[in-house]
């Protein structure tokens, strides 16, 4: 099976499996596990900021940082695709009380001028907005990019109208690569940042928070609220430290491989895609003639091709460590071949 | 003063007062006090329903009926100028821990061609939609009303899904006389419905959520917990007998005052208004040339007319049955006046 | 019948209701009625505090209270028998997100050396007490009256330990009448104080939270958030002012004859009754012999008197303004008979 | 150092370890990973339930069985000392809106006889019961064992309540060695049950969720929520299905460990022990004439020994499998020389 699903189905590489069988540990909860310590440390210093706190997932990460920016009956402003609202079981409004206060924005790129008149008015009588959530890349705008400057601009009005503005960096790293940008430099002004070790990175789990030292220590006390203080968790972030350090420097890999794909498609007449939008590994593209994703995505399985169905004619591929060159090509021919006989 | 920010602002009337001071009352806590016993009994009758129950305040209403119908963890299909979203303190999330699934329509008017695909898929990773809560008349969008044939359609599908559908009639017997319906017929396929004896009824303080016997058990529960069991509460009830029963025959002048306004706005260049938008008592319209709403509003203010600005260049007018016709033509000879001088 | 459930079943006066039929209202909302913001104006004067908030019931401004002193996974350290954990409907934990953290205490009455030992330890991993409430007097210890040394050092330890405290002072003008104090003395430490203009004070509707200009402020947004923000209330405010203003001073005829109940009471071998308790106007007795209190409380009903069977075996009684000295003399004798024929 | 603060220090065994490193793994969110699901099977037969569920820590297991078995405004039955109530960041209030409802029992044995009258009357305007949430081992009550035939009653009798009934089985295996029963037998009548593959158990990170296929199910909506859907878990499963299989057959040591230690303090006349108390792996002693606790913990740490004071004057050691009995001789001997000279 080529498995083009998800980033999320990678299998930790021989070195991490190492990793953590030979990982020193300690009882995380009491802050005693020099694993863990190492792994906060280093994506602390790599993303230019004070503090970094270790997570079993990303969706833990990003509602730590909405419930650490927000008070309950706030309203968090975000992109009408965004994962934080599509993704995360309204754990916004679950856990932290607040209203999503969504914008659409093309390619899931927001923009001030998106932001601005979608904060709250000062009236009592109104909701207040308590945070600006940003995603890049966008996942369900098909792994697009926001550049620096549009982040720039955000920071420098949020900051002027004292609103916090976290980013979901599930695949910053993506990001950053495509930019030729450090992740540091492409989060600088962000507040909180929250990062998947699993996904393109290929830990089996865990995901980090980066930001002050003070939201960091008091993510501590959510992330044990949440049921997210792990004992031992050394032995995951063993396998962290590697996906830090080592993964990022090849992602390219996997956009070349989406890129592959995508162009492959776009030669397909039976197929619409927006060949400028497939900018990491993400790939999305729409049958034509309203023909049925679900239909189509079990074809490719029959011929050993996984890829998920989004939306009633829309297909969404996903590359990564785990699926190299020659699978994609393999992978590209069995879609033109299943796209000509739609 | 001409006050036209809105029908909330009506003063009760001397026979409503009348009736608060000579209202039998008990202990409504204990189902005691044979006003608001009546009350509730009346508004049953009148929508057709099993049972109802008095609160102090529309957003109590809306918010119980949001409770009633939800998990925590769910989303709330609505309108994206909804009053439940915009005007109610993020409580859908606070209280109901629900998350908002946003759908912008034309005059507000949601249709099933809008809110099926905002229905989350039944995987057990994404947040379920637990209720759609439409508004008629739709406050945000101008007072324009949504007519029988598009509930119909939503109340057969969401039958089909198995969705409840609640109904924020704030505004419902405005709509009801526009369409020249009665409420009965108008909300007849709503789980539940919600409706303000203040505003265009004229009462001080009270509405209603009118539902199954089952669902309105289920409302005292949360309207204890929200802190609306009142005692005596058959001194509000008293006014809102008079509202429900006497008021609503008389909307019709609301409207046509509403009418004679926009027809006189729509005859300035410098203002830019829907006509056919001004179905009920509120009139909305933009000032051309990106002039300030807030600097106009301030200039009818100093001549004896209020208004609310939405927005950075639209205003809002609102009849009611504390400015007769003749106040109307008075405020709409002034709005001329400065329209011309913008 | 002779009514004596609870204080909260008397009726507005004569007064009260001309009051009401003549009040001067406004959009209460907007912050515009006129009957409203003298009665805020008045209780906060009383009090001596900054500034007061009408609400419609003690709940919602319990509740208020708890919200604006918190943050969600905090506790809050209140008496094991108290009203804002007994009976508001868990809103401590369904609004506010906080735990209850419970001492028992003799006749309701919390201490400081009750207090000291349930104040969470301050570790990251575990919930930080984020109020303390107290109550006065203590309705489920019938009535009863903390003194105002108890409280005084509550307030100087709890400043200093920087925990705010709330008194639910339903029925404060019962203890200060007892205790010969001011309100404003009784109350003078608390951050926050709610009282009722119903229940002994007679007012149909409402209650009151008094405090800092700030934390007023800040309950506006929470009295909407929570559906209290009626529009023209001054109708309840104008009763209010009555039952603030004129009703506190004859509260001592209510004590006198809940001693004349407990008294008789007390002679009764088959009643058990701590006479030392009955400080205020609530009376609690136990059957002896494990009789039945509910089926107690259907007799008294047959002969015209009503009470509240509280737990298997245990009696309340409550006396108020609808019930005068005869017919306090009618129900103790009736009680006495009913007592000698268990 | 000799850690006796918490059976939560124990690292990983070396099978362990090389179980993690050659686990077959899958993405565990689409429920794809091999050595998670064989590890659900096995402990749902274990226990003789329909289903279980991998949570990375206790507090998420016990927090989605209150989540499960309540809804928002309920009330949840335990005892006052219970690690869901103390321990678990007042979750039970923050994420499933219910309030604490605490009984305390000797030794932190609920019984029926203590629940019954803890249960709310069943009338609007109180909160009502959802859940009965036990403790076996009660860690806070000293490690102390709930016999059998206490929980028998409380099943019966729960049952015929219609009211749930969760188990905290944290070290339940430690209580079913004590009884000479399988856990399926000491948890035949509960409704669900969250036992941890940490603590006694030795897995560095994990517990798990068992109960009725239909709980479990909804468990996943619970657990995706709160951020434990990790990827390939089955990295944590492998050494889970050791702890599982392999380590609950050597717990007997760890309470012939404690009751050594035990036995030792017990001999001290400084040292207050409830010998009758420890029947399993944890250790609570009272220093006498008030001295400090954290003094004591600090004098055994700089010999070598570590423990937990818990509250101003006691002290709590934990045996597990990475102290030997010959360290808690060490200990034992340590602890005996401290508390002579105290």
């Amino acid at each position: 099976m080529i498995d083009l699903r998800s980033d999320t189905v990678t299998r930790p590489t021989p070195a991490m499996r190492e990793a953590m069988a030979t990982a020193v540990v300690g009882d995380d909860v009491y802050g005693e596990d020099p694993t863990v310590n190492q792994l906060e440390r280093d994506a602390a210093a790599i993303f230019g900021k004070e503090a970094a706190i270790f997570v079993p997932t990303g969706t833990m990460g990003n509602q730590i940082a909405i419930r650490l920016h927000t008070q309950h009956g706030q309203e968090v402003i975000c992109e009408a695709r965004s994962h934080v609202l599509d993704w995360e079981m309204a754990m916004m409004s679950a856990f932290s009380g607040c209203q999503a206060r969504t914008v659409a924005a093309e390619r899931g790129i927001l923009t001030w001028e998106h932001i601005r008149p979608a904060i709250g008015a000062k009236i009592y009588y109104r909701a207040q907005t308590g945070l600006i959530s940003l995603e890049n890349t966008h996942n369900m705008a098909g792994g697009t990019v926001t550049p620096l400057p549009v982040f720039e601009e955000i920071w420098h009005e949020a900051r002027k109208a004292s609103l916090p503005v976290h980013l979901d960096g599930a695949r910053v790293f993506n990001a950053a690569t495509t930019l030729g940008l450090s992740v540091a430099e492409l989060t600088r002004g962000f507040d909180t940042v929250m990062f998947c070790l699993s996904k393109g990175l290929g830990a089996p789990v865990g995901s980090m928070l980066v930001g002050s030292a003070k939201a960091i220590e008091q993510a501590r006390v959510h992330r044990k609220a949440l049921g997210g203080g792990m004992r031992q968790a050394g032995v995951l972030a063993a396998a962290g430290l590697i996906a830090l350090h080592e993964m990022p420097k090849r992602l390219g890999e996997d956009h070349a491989n989406a890129r592959l794909l995508a162009e492959v498609i776009a030669a397909e007449p039976n197929a619409e895609i927006d060949l400028d939008a497939v900018e990491t590994n993400i790939v999305f593209f729409r049958l034509r003639g309203a023909a049925d994703a679900a239909a189509f995505s079990a074809s490719m399985k029959q011929r050993g091709v996984l890829g998920s169905a989004i939306g009633p004619h829309a297909v969404r591929l996903v590359t990564h460590y785990d699926v190299d060159r020659k699978a994609c090509e393999q992978a590209a021919a069995i879609l033109a071949e299943l796209l000509r006989v739609l």
